[in-house]
């Protein structure tokens, strides 16, 4: 998987969203440990292992604790992801309780169970973060509601819209990706408890107790089928946060365009004491946008890694559940960090006002094309005034004449309209349509979404001691 | 339309979704024509364009009252998606009220509204399929609750399981992405309805309440902003089409596997008549079961471009629009074709009980060497126990002499356990665990989803007469 | 897989490149039966069947003397790709010789050595598309070698360079992909000839002569081992097909941002009666590079399956062989697509040399900094000289005084340089290093290979009479 | 770097290929600091720079003359990717000398050449593996050309082959791609030498001059044209390697396969104290083989980045640019450690000769179909040869007895071979065809390959001093 081999150079410029912390080695064991302590204590009410065992089991079940050199030295030996951690857990646990470490479970139903709350965490640190870019979005949209500009559809001119309005294109999607990973919790969210292939065999009866009493003390779910072959809620995960990338991308592109010299007309803040070029001292490079164009790609592609997990043989393939873990984790972290970079975009862009109004007029008044013909037509019928307006704009496009001049010497048109009224049917300013309102309204939906995010409660501590 | 450019050689063993027949050109312009119908009226009960000239546009939008012919030359010469079908139509409504079609729309407001238009009739008959395919599921996951065989994890057998239990996990998924189908409706099934940019500046003051008829008249939703760029509820499709072609693929590769003669335990249905070899006489290919694998391995490669189609720049850019239609298109047919030969083979597949039972025994009984260790664990420790199986186990695996005589031979065993105890700790029928049960949970699981999809009232009539 | 389903609308202004045609059915199966006849005659002469019979199959090998309706019915009837094809042949060639068709064959050996006969068509046209574009960018490259404009590196002015030199980058690419192509030959160009598993088995000791007897008549390699795992010939032409769809996509990224208002540099020619849009009468759109970079998308993504389809089981997995078959056929239509319209871009590019000289000075002469810098840099150091030349761009792009009074300001400089000076080393149009040569040495590569490519002479016939 | 954010917990019995050694930040900056240096003496020889400043500057290019946490440091402060290291090696090349360094250079110049330096000992590693790779399975080929298998298509039985071909079809293709890879000299291992937009203009006209004295010095070649938006080289590197990747996917689904209880014919190394499963004693998991399904997924799955970063804008697109560093530094380190991977399996694989044999006879003797049915078609035509073998083969699959019988039964067999016969032609040890020669013809070809790659000489030494 690829998450910037060589670190961002931009890494000072951008808060740390704190999720590749989560995947270090220390705080997967932590989890893992944590998942042994809740299985014990399950087991232990189940009446499987005895209640005193699984006491001193979630007690000593702390990193801090057990001697982490005797594991990876272990690991070296026995090329095992997870034996090696359980001996040395078992002998700091002691003779007398350690051997009821682990009881009934397969390696995955630990790893699998720790990765999903580290995921967890990382999910809710990326929810903490949209609700951030979504309360700059609100600012934002609401401060330019009303400022005009073109809009540009295939890169051409259109009809004129309003800075706010884009921003509303933005929030829209951002809101929705938020929905979509709020959604995720019922698959994503579960312990994987049912032993070696999923039929609880180990626990005897005890199965389906047993997980309840897992999932409970760890706040996830049970699975209706707890196969280690099932993995579409890990799979939706990095599916959402794909196309979050593909929105964060779009953003990227239209911030990376409009600071072009040619546009001029936004920019993304750039502080004192950025270097553009080691030798073109003018430079100043829409680097928050490229990293995020190059992250958009990278997380993007690994959609395609993480449905060829799904691929598993009968009751599990171990290449897939690698696989995925690999995928999932890169994709948590190119979130943040992708995240971390929009919102200091979207806090700090600058906006050009007077070059939005320049670019306007650069088609000539022609972007009041359509107002036109819309007034021609309901004298002339839309179609033959499609017909004129067309004829006379492509004469506009290849000559020096104002648009406004040539549609005076139109005969059709002339006789429909005078100097004035033209002038204020092509007049951009009176066609921006609903785009203030459409801005108000997405303020108020980002600005509700962040209220929300914020209202859920921190993280109920796990519940293994 | 080239999804298998040569088509595929087993048609003739399959239904016929119906799913490509949507996507030919006269039922797309014929949604675009119900597209046209349902502005025009929306329009004239907004008090746009006059009622007379709706009802006259909405009683011609029917492909058959179109020279297609004509449309098709004007399409060449003009290099346009959809100018010249309005201008026979217009023409073909007649020079009164044929100046009023496609009043204030910009082309894709027409073509993206009715290609999700047909895309929900693909959607229908998707779930229509998933149906049929879920009581199939269902009623070979009861017959097959409590037949005992080899469960594997990374190809090597783990611990028995049911062929039912197999079915469940088959059915979990195949549940958990029809209800991701259906949760699409909000942000998929929605009229594009803002006009050039998506500020309805064309539309005057009117625009939300035409937007919320044309929306009505369709059966659809409303957008919250209506822009081009705005495309993340179509990629969703196809990400969730993709999801379901990694879940089908893994079926694939089940029976693929288990139709091997040195598994020999199931079999999709091959019909009298079905050549398997133009040269070996003998073959019998599990052949639906290969054009499933190279069908998900079609339908995972759009998500790609779907995610990429989301990088759209400023208001809207046609690259990425037609992308998503061909992508969205495709997606849409091989899930069909997909589910097609899974219903297929879902509802025939033969299994074979006795070679499931030779199997178990392949590993010389080390398929309950886990529910030996635990019994061990319980008189000397789980992991003592876990590392004398493992003496055993590896010396078993060597050579010639049963799992149990190895065992009988080993002290700390022969102290625990006598011959017959042994023999019942190892016994594969006796480690299945909760398998039946979550076979037959999932069988209810699978007709309930059933049930609640074909208790769908069929679509209602679009409302454009 | 993905080749627009619902065709592409400017079909109607490009030449069709002609090789959808090449995979029509009855080509396809003519193309089959060409390797038959070349089978007979090469196990005649090996003395594995009779002459007299391999004449008379040689002799029917037309796909007019067959009953293609027969075919049909019994390929629905049998699910079997070939042998109803096989079957209608031996009947049409007759009894006496008919039992002698497809002798010792395996399925494969026909339908991926005839897929290989297309796929060399396909390539032939391919190198002929290319070498008129490249003669087309050649012809652009001299004309504009000399042409200054504005050169920008992330969309930011850099330094300045000449339109030929940009051309000059988008052949030594179109270069670099056809010599690719060209070096295909040895692996993608064979005949698959060793029977069921590719061991010669079924020819006697006669295999590797009658292999080479079919390559020699079709034209074709032999391959050092004939097994149909082996697939990386054909993965490689999709893979440099892949690799052209960037490159060309960089072209139409290019001329896409060219061609905005805000630049309006150069534009892709578009011909009297094409309509930009319905509702916006000004619109041009840049339709044929959107067209290119839908396809561009389309055809990098068939990269990923290609590479999945590598992954055969043991001696061959059908899925694998199916999938690529799709995927070869949809990305050679597609890159006859896209070469088709880079040519007509290329062909008719329309530039304009003055808007280029105004964009050049948007950034109020600061395009000129580096120049400056070395030259300061010459006498106080080239550090220095950066952190001073920076100090003032930061300060003149905040502002409205032109770079020369800011640096004339700046005492180190205005110590180093008169006005006079300084206004020379700023000057855009003597900072153009090697642009025009470069361009003119591209334009000689184009020239050469495209004579090379030229100078191939025209396929000879299948020997198979 | 995280290619595996969580590590392989089977390193322990790999060696390390040493290729993420190459990309430690230490690395990288010395090559960037042996760029600088080749730059200056290249200037200096062309008299753009004094001869004792480029000694002074080549003297001190060692990374351990620099101050690390001082150009951490500024990196922070400057967001830039290279100005700092330049400020810090131009302090300690000292006041006299250091304005010299980086005269003329573009960031780019410097990071790219200094990556492809990486790179081409990342390749020259890689060539390494693939030679130990191609000795191992020419012994293996060699060992086991003779020994007959079931020859499997689909996963069915096709017709017999030896182990040792099985081989070869793995051989044929490491070979072509070890090919391909010595074939990326000419456009991989170049300087990017042109400045900022690669038109030499920093360089007056010096340009290719410098550029030839830079590539002499590092060993590598000049580019056509030296534009940062030019990056087919390292793509095509990329997507060889996922080539690779496909190749040693198909190999380890092959072992993975085989290793099955149901087969049980080959088996990838387990190493003494190897544990399989926490909780099955008995697993003996195929735990390379599955490190490699992974690890040819995530590799493959760098394709469609690598093909997209081609996209770049105008004269260079930084996001682009950084995505295919990332990229390429992922694919190199990765097929790194599946080359390791694959060396320790070919040369420890244990083959089961009597399973094997046993497996041949699963299908009842219809393995031989194919050599039966020949040998009748002299008799009675090949089509209905096929006929009646395939019906008593139909008749066999069925039931239980063997296939000889039912030959016997049926009269147009019986009047045309007797038992003994009969029992000669579908003798699987007789129809092996070329098996043994082929396997032998590859082991040839292994080994010679092997050869010509250790005798290519050890990379001389950068001439920077």
């Amino acid at each position: 998987m690829i998450v910037a081999p060589f670190g961002r150079f931009t890494e000072g410029r951008v808060p740390d969203p704190g999720i590749a912390a989560l995947f270090t080695r220390e705080n997967r064991w932590q989890a893992r440990l944590d998942v042994e302590a809740a299985l014990a204590l399950a087991e232990a009410d189940a009446g499987l292992i005895p209640k005193e065992s699984a006491r001193a089991i979630a007690l000593t079940a702390r990193i801090e604790k057990l001697d982490i050199k005797r594991v990876l030295a272990a690991t070296a030996e026995a090329s095992h992801p997870l034996v090696p951690l359980i001996e040395e857990f078992a002998r700091a646990v002691g003779s007398k309780h350690g051997g009821w470490v682990h009881w009934g479970a397969t390696t995955q139903n630990i790893t699998q169970t720790a990765d999903v709350l580290v995921l967890r965490d990382a999910h809710r640190l990326l929810l903490r973060q949209l609700s951030r870019v979504l309360r700059s979005a609100a600012g934002l949209a609401e401060r330019s509601a009303g400022l005009p500009m073109a809009g540009r559809t295939h890169s051409q001119h259109a009809v004129p819209i309003t800075f706010g309005f884009k921003v509303a294109v933005w929030i829209d999607q951002l809101v929705a990706h938020t929905e979509r990973l709020e959604r995720l919790d019922d698959r994503l969210f579960c312990v994987l408890m049912g032993g070696a292939a999923g039929t609880f065999a180990s626990f005897g009866d005890a199965g389906r107790v047993i997980e309840a009493g897992v999932a409970h003390r760890l706040g996830l779910h049970p699975m209706r089928v707890p196969s280690r072959a099932i993995n579409d809620g890990i799979v939706e995960l990095v599916l959402v946060l794909a196309q979050l990338a593909g929105t964060i991308g779009k953003v990227a592109k239209d911030v990376y365009a409009l600071m072009q010299p040619e546009f001029a007309e936004a920019f993304e803040p750039v502080p004192e004491g950025t270097v553009g070029s080691s030798t073109m001292p003018h430079k100043r490079n829409p680097q928050l946008a490229l990293d995020l164009l190059t992250m958009s790609a990278e997380l993007r592609a690994l959609a395609a890694p993480a449905l060829e997990s799904m691929l598993h043989d009968q009751e599990a393939n171990g290449a897939m559940t690698a696989l995925l873990e690999d995928v999932a984790a890169s994709a948590a972290v190119l979130a943040g960090d992708m995240l971390a970079r929009l919102e200091v975009i979207v806090e700090g862009l600058v906006l050009d006002p007077a070059r939005m109004r320049d670019n306007i007029s650069l088609s000539a008044g022609m972007i009041g094309s359509e107002s036109l013909m819309l007034a021609l037509g309901e004298k002339i019928g839309r179609q033959k005034a499609h017909d004129v307006v067309f004829e006379v704009a492509q004469a506009t496009a290849g000559g020096d004449v104002p648009f406004v001049e040539r549609l005076l010497d139109e005969p059709v048109v002339a006789g429909a309209f005078d100097r004035a009224e033209l002038g204020e049917l092509i007049d951009p300013a009176a066609y921006l349509g609903l785009s203030a309102q459409i801005a108000g309204d997405l303020a108020a939906c980002a600005t509700a979404t962040a209220d929300r995010l914020d209202a859920v409660p921190p993280r109920a501590p796990l519940m293994t001691r």
